[in-house]
């Protein structure tokens, strides 16, 4: 949601993509479809792309969602390869359309140590852009842009509220509730709470128990 | 077909991952169907990926295949990303399934020019690999083999025939006919056909129409 704010405040129009993955916290789609609608996007494409086939992950398998606070390591919600799958399925979207940019909203201050929200792993991707497409061979690389990548969540909640944005559109939770709360344990939940908390703005999300 | 045959003479277990990405020659997917079979992969995973939401190449969209034999340039049948985006997610199913290794059967001697199968792209991709995945930041980084990227077609053609695998099999023409033959005319036809010749093999492939 800030990534894409931080793109219409920078002048780009926006073309919106979103990838059914089959995750487990499905009403993600939802809240990515108020955002886009939010902030004008000329289209939003939501593309179906059934990762469960792969599995290997607490956010398309039967893998209990971590709930005792973040740990060391890397934890089982991560999906294998899941931002290189994104960001080429982007990459290919912002070719197809004569895009120039991307924007992504990985963070990799307050974050669970997923190896693929890490700078080196943006500034890898950067390069693989460059050399995969005609675009790039051609001299008119896209760029990949992670505005958010070294900004805490407190800092990415100010800049929601900066932007005139609603906090309350946007989802975290891995394991939502039954009637659509966070769930409030899990670790995308304590991050989200803790960074409202810092940045001493009010949090308007309705979690199950409050982190 | 011969990538994945080196990969088997090379020891390895062989699961093989298939995207149905609405391609104008779907008939290739029954190809990868029998050469799964023929190769005894353990697993054959058929994903559906439905590329003509992004559009942009004549093997998505409807934009005729170029039929009047290899141009300069990069030809309308390259698709935006499509090998970026095919890596990435036989990434996720590799690190996912805990394999070591991946084999693709890119080639960038008898090409036609696209990005995305050059020695660069997969140098790029390996380093993208080792800092996008779990495997990667704890020391066992998955390893991208591309065993055909410096063959001439005529080569390929030749390890077909060393490894015992029928060349009928395979599938390379963009724009079939109705009942089910290689078009003969298109660049990958032409390609094809040179290959055989120039190897002095037998080319088993039905053309309508003799490249």
């Amino acid at each position: 949601m800030v990534a894409g704010g931080l793109a219409r405040e920078a002048g780009y129009r926006l073309l919106a993509l979103t990838i059914d993955y089959n995750q487990r916290h499905r009403i993600e789609l939802r809240a990515a479809q108020k955002i886009a609608t939010a902030l004008n996007a000329m289209r939003h494409i939501m593309l179906p792309l059934d990762l469960t086939a792969f599995g290997g992950s607490a956010l398309t398998d039967d893998i209990a969602v971590p709930k005792s606070g973040l740990g060391d390591g890397i934890p089982v919600t991560y999906v294998p390869a899941r931002n290189a799958i994104f960001l080429s399925l982007t990459l290919g979207l912002a070719e197809a359309s004569g895009a120039s940019d991307i924007f992504i909203g990985v963070n990799a201050l307050d974050y669970s140590g997923y190896p693929d929200c890490r700078p080196e792993f943006i500034a890898a991707f950067q390069n693989l852009a460059t050399l995969a497409t005609k675009a790039g061979l051609e001299g008119r690389p896209i760029h990949i842009n992670a505005p958010l990548q070294h900004m805490t969540k407190a800092d990415i909640v100010r800049e929601a509220h900066r932007l005139g944005l609603d906090a309350g559109m946007s989802w975290s939770c891995y394991d939502p509730t039954p009637d659509g709360k966070h769930c409030g344990l899990c670790d995308s939940c304590r991050l989200r709470a803790r960074g409202f908390e810092e940045a001493g703005l009010p949090d308007p999300t309705l979690y199950a128990t409050k982190p």
